[in-house]
């Protein structure tokens, strides 16, 4: 679709193919609509951060908490959002071994413990070890900087997830 | 469930529970978890109206378009949240006669068209017949005026979606 084609849309349709480029929070792709016409897919990027970022940070933390935990009870449910079903698939968090899937599932705990909120990393080019590897250094992260490096995750799955329509 | 209990809910607990307090805005949700320990049903409301009130005109105005149309697509199709469904239903709107169908139908295209977000009211305590003199009557309102009444409204379902839990 180019963006010509997005600005056509209703605010409906919008959100209906836009509601989960972050995920779970279709409340960001309905806001961004008031900004339309979009020049480019950069001026509609550049939308949906400054929509982050004007946030509270009880927002941003919000924004994280939407999301699920990697390789957690949604996956092995079968109720991730169909593009987190993917991306969590294309880096192989479907098919961990007993040994990966228990330290996952460890740290995870451990970094929700400390922070309040779900451990944020775009798979799509990672793969289990580098995810695992990452997982384990921030869990040392002081808060403050942890939810802005979740944000900036947060960023970089959008975009992916933007490409995919625009 | 008492406020001592909502407090003691870990984040993925209480964004299950009171994901839609705000209809499919589950971030609200997510981000007044910062604010606990809540002191009342007042403090943990009032936390979700800040939440609300500090987001831009765009923010507001993406609350509102996450809101389903009254007896639209979604009720005739059962995508409907359990929380509208119950309330459309409660207010007879799943069972409208002809006259009255086609009547809200035309109303909430027209009312779309001006401001670019649905028509929102709270419709636990109305009735068809004032349900369709309010969307007939506020067709006509200014669109800066009509989007504060939308968050008003907003609130006021938000509030019996809270008392239903706490």
């Amino acid at each position: 679709m180019d963006i010509s084609a997005v600005n056509d849309l209703s605010y409906e349709e919008f959100v209906n193919i836009f509601g989960n480029v972050v995920e779970k929070c279709p409340v960001v792709a309905a806001a961004v609509w008031s900004a339309r016409p979009f020049l480019s897919f950069t001026a509609l990027e550049a939308e949906i951060h400054k929509f982050i970022d004007v946030l509270p940070q009880s927002g941003k933390e919000g924004i994280l908490r939407c999301h699920p935990d990697l390789a957690g009870r949604d996956l092995q449910r079968g109720t991730l959002t169909q593009e987190s079903r993917a991306e969590q698939a294309a880096a192989g968090l479907d098919a961990l071994g007993p040994a990966e899937a228990s330290l996952l599932a460890r740290l995870n705990r451990e970094y929700k413990q400390r922070f309040g909120f779900p451990f944020v990393v775009c798979v799509r080019a990672a793969d289990q070890r580098a995810i695992l590897r990452q997982l384990a250094e921030r869990c040392g992260n002081e808060p403050a900087l942890e939810s802005v490096r979740g944000i900036e995750e947060v960023k970089k799955i959008c975009r992916l997830r933007l490409r995919d329509i625009v």
